[in-house]
């Protein structure tokens, strides 16, 4: 067996590496899988770009699919060899923020670097190598179908995982009308999200031809193109006020249009990451003040959510490749990130095989 | 304007005519319909059978659409001639159960006939009708687009309010799988429901080969024929216990069954009027025992539920039409209703124009 | 029978004046209680002040407890006679928005001059007068049991199912950890409420003496003074981040301090009106960025909501009477206002008896 | 350190024996606590006389407080010496069952000898010992308070966790009038938690005279002695039906009463675990069908549940101490199951000191 591997390393700002590293093995309760696909998602650009600090000599990466490798003794039910895919946030389901229904909101317990759910290639080494330390095992391995191919099933470890999320955060319903903001991964699975929960009228918008095209391949009735038209104003004109208004992107802009799209009684669900304070517009006892609802979510994990959406794929209601527009190997890894970065080439999501 | 209109009048068991009766008035808050379309329900069939017992000289049916023909001056927003869908149950919106969430459970007020919120057809005159007199008009009339036909709506009105409601008393999620056993009209819209809120696997179970075809018409993804397999092995085999399963038919049978196709944790959603005691198979302390629930669902209703599903079925996300397998004249209706109570011809729903 | 009564007319910021008006007669739907007491709120400052605008010529005031002096033909159950409490908000029960389940966001008809639940003492004629005139009556009459006198309701009608209704937002658990940010009537009454609810720790903060006094007597465990400490650094020592934290001010310093105090997950819940945009203080990828929820809650209303209270107050689980600290007498109502408006003399809520 | 330990095990019907047993060792992931108390539970009685089937040889008890006296390296957060709590319910927090949300549904993996979150005394070695093995260490050890001592906690474990369970599971609300049928200890719990939430009127009912004292002690309004009235006949007249109707015994005859006590759209949250089939009365077409859940409820478990019951006790909200009635020495453990099987003395619950 050999004992290095091949994986993307982050050594700085604008400074990742594919090169030889120490190849992990399990603990007691651990798995290590050998990494059949991989993505590169948004948050590793943040990385890579220094908006999010992570520390040099980690691996990055968050979207694992692969094989069983080594399997620590105390992991009960799997054997080396089984197809498995990996949620980005690995919960321990032991802890109270598990325990009390939140594993994206997993505390582990001492000892451990960080607090959160989202471990990979954040605080603990990621999925964009040949072979991943999977902590928490038992509640992590989600076996593959055999029906399932790797493409697949890749997207739904945090880009499905996260986007039906903020549909199900919003709690829509049969007949709901539904606004997406921002239709990128996550945004477009938020479309399919909610128009599989049961939406009568789902409306994607963005400022991108081919994202909204994608917008209309992924499930909505609607798209609006707030180059060309006020987004609000057209929400609010073909419903007079949405049941949910989704919002994907994580800018005060969008956050604030999501807002005033609601009929009163309405749920704001936000999926994106703000990089700021962003304000509400709260105008003083403004006739549509009250009984609003504003959610934030962050990806759901753990194997039973895993299983769940794989379900999903296998029984057609839900297909996440065409969102897979481009694929690179491990070693051409940088080039993907270039490709990705200045959303090249209608760039959606890239799968990588390391 | 003349004073008498055509209806079928309930005499007594067997024996229902059409015949001329004074036309209704509309009272300050209530509204006449001139009906265009209704239809024949399983419940009208009890009532024909004297299973259910209703005071002779009832004019029977509570499917109604048609066309606004006289306001009370207590009813706002809407005019003569509007077209209209009201719900086979009536709440007047203003009483406990009402205000407490539970519309189907409407207690009145003094001075009425009965409790509960379904009316036409039961304790004040019904649908299979020239006019229809609709209490609570205010609550109660939900105006049709345009680009709905009343084929397209009819259903709605109970057959589909009921079926989705088996679904989301079930709190069908994402990822769910799901069993309906019966796919008679309410069973069948509960499978189309259960698949419109996110299963994963919809199975639906019935012993007739039309109502099994149409079972997967309306998005059953396996059927089961109880008549050739056992259906609880089978659904346990294909799911190791399903995550809700709906009773649609009211026997012992499908309601044992149905309990014991659930997971632990599992959901049993019980729309069929049973004739008799029912037993639930609890054995002491049984490992599955614990954590189920059981949902009981009566028809929704209220012109804001009617509105939700006419937009499904305006944004082509349900499609109500094949449900419809006949069309007679109200002057023809004894013979619908004996090719109803004979299941012949694979009737499944019938069209009664007045 | 007098054509005229006493009432408290709003005529311009600053100039309230107690006269003569024509007294009101019922409609259809609707009742006209002789009101024998109400209160001030909060609000009727802001529009004395001309912070929230209402037309010259209305009698403000929105929590009634009166007797039925006339019934309108279509309000069944009633007699003249019956002692009844009214809410501040009251629903038609038959507009999709209460059909919705969201009665305070009242939609009403057309011919109505506002939309919104609450409209005594904002749209229409309210409370501080000697008669009363209630819309949609069916559903806004809550009979007053007899063990029950009228102080011990009237606070009911805004203050508790407003306070109250924080917590329910809030979605309070057994064992949950809840801050109340300002103790002021509303605030008082989500401390009561959560710990109603089943809280195990329910901490109110807030800056007097006598208010935080009252923070203990209505069920505050601790109760912390934000002059002499710094109330989020407190709160998360004493619990590491709460479950609920409710806001009843409606400023920018609590919201943001109340979103400060949560644990991972935790829910804020908003019953300040804002007078002008609010900051979420989320910073780019905070740790704690995630499953947080956002509920405003305006006061719910309807003779149900009522009922329930005053079964709280009759069993004896709430007991509003200590915060009625003042009585005046209609004719008396400015140097009440004056009162009220500089805090003076330990205040907090004031009766009226017309 | 001594090999052995002393224990109550279980031989045969009506035979178990206090006897010196192999002292338990953790693995991994286990702890072995040294149980400083520990109670009786009916469940244990329904084992002793053969009712319920265990494997003879095994320690029984199921509602363990000790100090850890050793600890699996695999287990973090923790140290020898510490106080702790451990639910009657074990579960493994990564298992499908528990990562949906059900962990008394624990699935554990393969290997183990049984599905499901309740172990002790019943598929593994339980708490009537001197040491105690706890599966799933981190999951379930939950530190006492220094300000709670033993005899506060010990009933937490079960009784209560699932008492309050019911009251939860019927969704009791602000304002709810519930009847709780049979205060025995898990009754008694049902009757403080329906009063914890913030039901208005709380019914006990029994045919006990010290249970029906201790039902006002736990909380109850009003008491019912089926003896002497017509319980389902009492509580409509009181009621005029409950929002949530708990059933704490597991007969048929408690089983259709709290079902015929319901309001329509009411709860029934059934505790109790039934020795045969249960019939449900429903009537043919009954006017109250419609908008029923019924609820049943195992005791729910895990640390963070035990953490949140303890802040309940250590905030004065519960106080279980009256519950305990009589002490015991584990040696004399058999007096103890005589007393309590023949409910002796007035006896609620037995603590049993090792």
């Amino acid at each position: 067996m050999k004992s290095l591997m091949r994986a993307n390393v982050f050594h700085g700002v604008n400074d990742i590496r594919v090169e030889e590293v120490p190849r992990p093995h399990p603990g007691f309760v651990e798995a290590v899988i050998r990494v059949t696909l991989t993505t590169i998602c948004g948050t590793d650009l943040h990385i890579l770009r220094g908006e999010y600090p992570v520390r040099p000599g980690l691996i990055i990466g968050h979207e694992p699919v692969g094989v069983i490798d080594e399997l620590g003794p105390g992991v009960i039910g799997y054997k080396v060899g089984d197809r498995v895919l990996v949620g980005a946030i690995t919960p321990c389901g032991q802890c109270c923020g598990c325990l009390s229904g939140h594993p994206s909101q997993c505390g582990h317990g001492e000892g451990y670097e960080a607090v959160g759910g989202w471990r990979f290639g954040n605080t603990i080494n990621g999925a964009q190598a040949e072979f991943l330390l999977v902590p928490y095992a038992q509640a992590n391995l989600a076996k593959i179908p055999d029906e399932l191919s790797d493409e697949q099933v890749v997207l739904l470890a945090d880009i499905a995982s996260t986007g039906f999320g903020g549909a199900e955060s919003g709690g829509v319903r049969i007949g709901d009308a539904v606004v997406v903001f921002a239709q990128g991964p996550i945004g477009l699975c938020a479309t399919a999200g909610a128009k599989l929960m049961g939406a009568s009228l789902v409306i994607g918008v963005d400022g991108d031809d081919r994202r909204l095209a994608m917008a209309r391949r992924m499930g909505a009735d609607v798209v609006i193109d707030f180059r060309s038209s006020d987004a609000v104003a057209e929400v609010l004109r073909l419903t007079g006020g949405v049941d949910v208004a989704v919002e994907a992107l994580g800018t005060q802009d969008t956050f604030q249009s999501a807002l005033r799209c609601l009929r009163p009684g309405g749920t704001l669900s936000s999926l994106g990451v703000y990089s700021g304070k962003v304000q509400m517009p709260y105008q003083a006892f403004a006739a549509g003040l009250g009984d609003h609802r504003i959610a934030t979510t962050l990806c759901p994990g753990g194997k039973e959510r895993m299983r769940r959406l794989m379900a999903m794929v296998r029984s057609g209601r839900f297909n996440p490749l065409p969102l897979i527009t481009h694929r690179y190997s491990l070693d051409n890894i940088k080039e993907a990130y270039e490709l990705f970065g200045e959303r090249q080439d209608g760039v959606m999501k890239i799968a990588i095989c390391p």
